[in-house]
């Protein structure tokens, strides 16, 4: 089956007629249909297909055993309203890679994996990587137990009701043991590809970033009666902090966004008793990120005391920078720089990935494919399928140079 | 009963543990309950009970048929977590004043109606005082079927699921023809009344006022990838606009309140596509409005322009000034300067009341009972048992007057 033949049967998976974007959330019937859909793809390669104890999905070409495994993949969910390429990109790859290499006749001397993990996005749980994080140990099983969706329905509920069994999360340091190297090829969810003209990049770092939540607590009255100077309004503390937000990063060359937002009571008629927004920042290095942060809760702070409203932050995750293997960095660069035309850059980027969790465990690179507009977790995110045909081939050449004679 | 067993009946219908605030919202359960609770205490005054076409609730003491009836009453139903006073003070006090005038051996030469108004808060539907203005002619069956509540099901489901016919939805000229007078007691919903050290006010008019809907509409972007420069965010023009609302209804003497929000997709780590907010701005003339609204929307628009944003604003709903007539007022701040000690200041609202909307077609009066902290639609919401006693005493004064030889 090729690439566009594959792209074209997820295309309609989880797809909101609404939005056109995609609504394929950790544990749902898109999830499944996508689940479906990886291990028919498997099956019809004859590579073996398993499921581990974290709900991650593996299709194997040799035995794993063996060890010195090279891994490819990403994953098949996606954030409210995402964009098609944003994960599937990278699974739909590693097969036509898969495909392209047999059709090259390529003879393998180490196994090579093929892996879709679970809930990447962290769109229902509110937590990224988790099914990465728990392989890697970096998610404890009682954390896990913990995560809770928008509907009061936790993690192993929702795995059980899509037919897994919850009693099997944990830690699978066997699993990450026999995997000599992971590469996960995706889309750019930046414009550097794109200002520097360029089909592909290697990754050198993941920003550190981390997610707070900023709880203002006011007082709830009536928006017809109450006179202005009698209000504790949190609107307009938290309206204060969000261009205080921006503020800070424009100065530190980093990002911060409040896209987020919970209202009590959130009536028209009603100033707010709580204004509840959740802060994602990013920055290259920690010492930038923990300026923003830091600047972005001290106005805060002060915009809050100044309307006699209460503010708790509170840090709900944190990621500390990735570097990913330089060993690994180089090798590819050597790779996809004989023999082909392509110049490939290395870049930094402020996107989490399952990459990230397992560089601390295996060595790790990634491959960025070229995204024209920059735009990403959106139904407007784009490849040229020019680029994704250059993805699936730089890939083939990265999996033959790592893992054939 | 007395007005305390009364008010500690009604005191745990429809009240959430979680917030201590109310949610009876029209034709749940809990608005049930309430209106249970009503044909109760009509009953067991031997009063004659209906309800009317439109869901409002009757209890009458004489044959309304006669005409020139003195009507008082409020409404049972709440905002999002609202107060316990806001509306069942002013039915709970309608029947401790007709038990006050029994009490007192008074002689009825008037009809004497006591009315409970069907979804005055428009928490559920979005529109207030749908009961009266249903009656009066000021919504017509049309656009009431066209209301709809956030889980899509319309007003005429919703009262069908209730037990009401909403096939007799319409106009009632026949019962409004029949009322001579409508006195609303409320508590009140501001601290004009504690800065003045008065019990009780009567009221002159009730601001005009309005709730605008700013839709601003930008791109969603990943929150770690985009490049601030290339971001369209939505949130920041928000924001801004907010803190103008704010400026705007400082400079006019008005006010003006963002309580409301809607955020798509609402994730934490993407650049939001669309935020939508509620704008809610009263002042006490048209003019003042005029001004508040039209600096509001001119400042939105610069701020959209200067982020790429698209801004679409939406009046949903205006309600121009209501002077109340004023031989009523006059008469009742005779009746109420007669014989007591009571200083009975006049002033404005800004709240809108079904005396508002009856005021349009019958002599229509309001008497507000103090409120300490000035706190409404808020559990805080609070009158001083001794207020509450010296509101009754008022309204039964006022009945006696009007009503009586």
């Amino acid at each position: 089956m090729s690439f566009h033949s594959m792209w074209a049967e997820l295309l309609p998976v989880g797809r909101s007629p609404a939005s056109g974007g995609y609504r394929r959330y950790a544990w749902t019937g898109a999830d499944a249909d996508c689940r479906t859909w990886f291990q028919e793809q498997a099956e019809a390669r004859g590579l073996a297909f398993e499921t581990d104890r974290n709900g991650n999905q593996w299709a194997w070409l040799g035995d794993p055993a063996a060890g010195n495994a090279v891994v490819t993949g990403s994953h098949l969910d996606s954030v409210p309203d995402g964009g098609a390429f944003d994960g599937p990109l990278g699974v739909v790859s590693a097969f036509a890679a898969l495909d392209e290499l047999r059709g090259r006749g390529a003879r393998f001397t180490r196994p090579v994996g093929i892996v879709n993990f679970g809930d990447e996005e962290g769109a229902r749980f509110g937590l990224a990587c988790v099914g990465s994080r728990l392989t890697a140990g970096a998610l404890t099983v009682e954390q896990a137990h913990r995560l809770t969706d928008g509907d009061g329905i936790t993690l192993p509920q929702a795995m059980e009701s899509a037919g897994y069994d919850p009693d099997a999360l944990g830690p699978d340091p066997e699993r990450l043991v026999r995997i000599g190297a992971f590469v996960e090829l995706h889309v750019e969810q930046g414009r550097a590809l794109d200002l520097s003209g360029d089909r592909i990049g290697i990754a050198s770092a993941i920003w550190p970033h981390g997610r707070w939540r900023f709880d203002f607590r006011g007082e709830a009255n009536h928006a017809g009666t109450t006179r202005l100077a009698d209000r504790h309004d949190p609107m307009l503390s938290y309206a204060e902090t969000v261009l205080a937000a921006r503020r800070e990063a424009e100065l530190a060359g980093a990002v911060a966004t409040f896209g987020k937002i919970g209202v009590e009571p959130n009536g028209v008629n009603a100033v707010p008793s709580l204004v509840r927004g959740w802060l994602d920042s990013r920055a290259a290095d920690q010492a930038s990120l923990d300026t923003v942060v830091t600047g972005i809760e001290k106005a805060a702070r002060a915009y809050a005391a100044a309307h006699g409203v209460d503010l708790d932050v509170v840090r709900e995750s944190f990621t500390p920078v990735v570097e990913f293997d330089h060993a690994l960095r180089d090798e590819l660069a050597r790779i996809l720089g004989t023999g082909t035309e392509l110049r490939v850059p290395v870049l930094g980027t402020g996107a989490g990935h399952d990459a990230g969790i397992l560089s601390g465990r295996v060595p790790t690179a990634m491959l960025f494919v070229r995204n024209p507009t920059g735009v990403s977790h959106s139904p407007a995110e784009r490849a040229a399928e020019d680029d994704c045909v250059a993805g699936v081939t730089a890939l083939a050449d990265v999996l033959e140079g790592l893992a054939c004679t």
